[in-house]
């Protein structure tokens, strides 16, 4: 791994303080990067959603992975501060080819999901952080200090139930994954501030949040201690809504003419 | 070529009629062509400035010809219509080279400037003139179906001169390039009703007008008898002030927490 790489993940694991969290967000290509670090963001994420939108494909491991390797590269490359990649549930690939292509797009960081695609469902929470165990160590062996942040998909799976029924399952996913060598656990869709605040509390490690409509503003996340804050597709979704919205104009206006 | 792309370019071809213009919005990416199609618009367009900024080059072949093209064929694999390529000068690939190029992108169309970027001056209309006839010859051999939308760089190279001036070059250039085998004629950057109106008159053929804030309504165009209306990278920069707005109310929210 180069300098200037290491510099990077070194920069990206140190921005994750509980109660001063990261603001992170994702960008689906190179000109969505760039504008997140005009506007002041130490850090780009990339969204796997606007990712394979932008590459023509289903989010959820829709697209070949190699594409969707070479875009955060691109992405990557298009800027100087660190990216951490959305590499969903890493492709179906071993932990060796997931290591080396994280670390040819250059990425500081990566999230990991522990949905199982192949069968839609959630993996076992031992089989995962086996999994992430066995990736941690092939970006070490590497030298790269890759900063894993690991999904965790219980609040996602069944959105009907209370947030309150999922706590103890995702405390102790959290927990096995941190223990694996994971830098952060992210229960995405996680919204509920009390929920928030029991499991920031019971697991005592980096957490990241999901921005939503519906989850506290970001100062009341850092007060609840989360270390993360992250925008999924929001982004591309507001773009792509401004370019349709054009659109739509347009041709209203072809129609009267 | 299959026949689908033979439909395509039949298609986009009788789409080009005068008085009743082709209204073209611009895509970078695949969902960007599909929030063109969805729209209800029948031909997609690239956009090489939006192209080059999503895969984080410049525009006027700053990227990889190569780059340019796979970001075309998957444009061109989203969507079910004809997609006609921004292809810039033809990134210094021979008439054969970008022949095949543009047939392995899946392009029913495609745009070719007539500005030299090895020394930004624009080129000899003889010298462009026979590459057209070259590129049109080389689709023929491919049963291909290319439709040229020649563009014309005169305007565009000294915007401080009245357009009245530039007149009498681009319609030679016109008819040079029409009776090379374009099947369009392209003056970028002419937005002046009255020189609009000369120009369609002394033409004779298919004119695209770039839409501009300062260029006439479609309406009016449609009446000056131009055929194909196209909006360059406008949507994407669109999209982009959008995302960028949502990133600025985003700092400025992260600053007061």
């Amino acid at each position: 791994m180069n300098d200037e790489l290491r510099q990077r993940c070194d920069l990206l694991r140190s921005l994750h303080v509980p109660g001063s969290p990261l603001i992170l967000p994702n960008a689906w290509d190179a000109a969505s990067a760039r504008a997140v670090v005009a506007a002041g963001f130490p850090v780009v994420g990339t969204t796997s959603g606007g990712v394979a939108a932008a590459l023509g494909y289903d989010d959820h491991q829709g697209a070949p992975a190699a594409e969707m390797l070479a875009a955060a590269a691109r992405i990557a490359r298009a800027v100087d501060v660190p990216v951490t990649v959305d590499a969903e549930a890493g492709y179906g690939m071993s932990p060796r080819e997931l290591a080396d292509a994280l670390l040819d797009a250059g990425a500081a960081g990566c999230n990991l999901e522990d949905t199982d695609h192949a069968t839609g469902r959630i993996a076992g929470a031992d089989t995962h952080s086996e999994w992430l165990r066995a990736v941690r160590g092939e970006a070490a062996e590497r030298g790269h200090g890759l900063v894993i942040n690991a999904r965790i998909d219980v609040f996602l799976l069944d959105r009907a139930r209370t947030q309150r029924e999922f706590l103890d399952d995702a405390v102790a996913r959290a927990r096995t994954y941190l223990a694996a060598g994971a830098d952060c656990v992210f229960p995405i869709f996680l919204a509920d501030a009390d929920t928030i605040a029991a499991f920031v509390e019971a697991v005592q490690g980096p957490v990241n949040i999901l921005a939503m409509p519906d989850a506290p503003p970001i100062h009341d996340l850092a007060r609840l201690g989360v270390a993360r804050i992250s925008y999924g597709s929001a982004i591309h979704r507001r773009a792509m809504q401004e370019a349709t919205a054009f659109l739509s104009d347009l041709a209203n206006a072809a129609n009267r003419s």
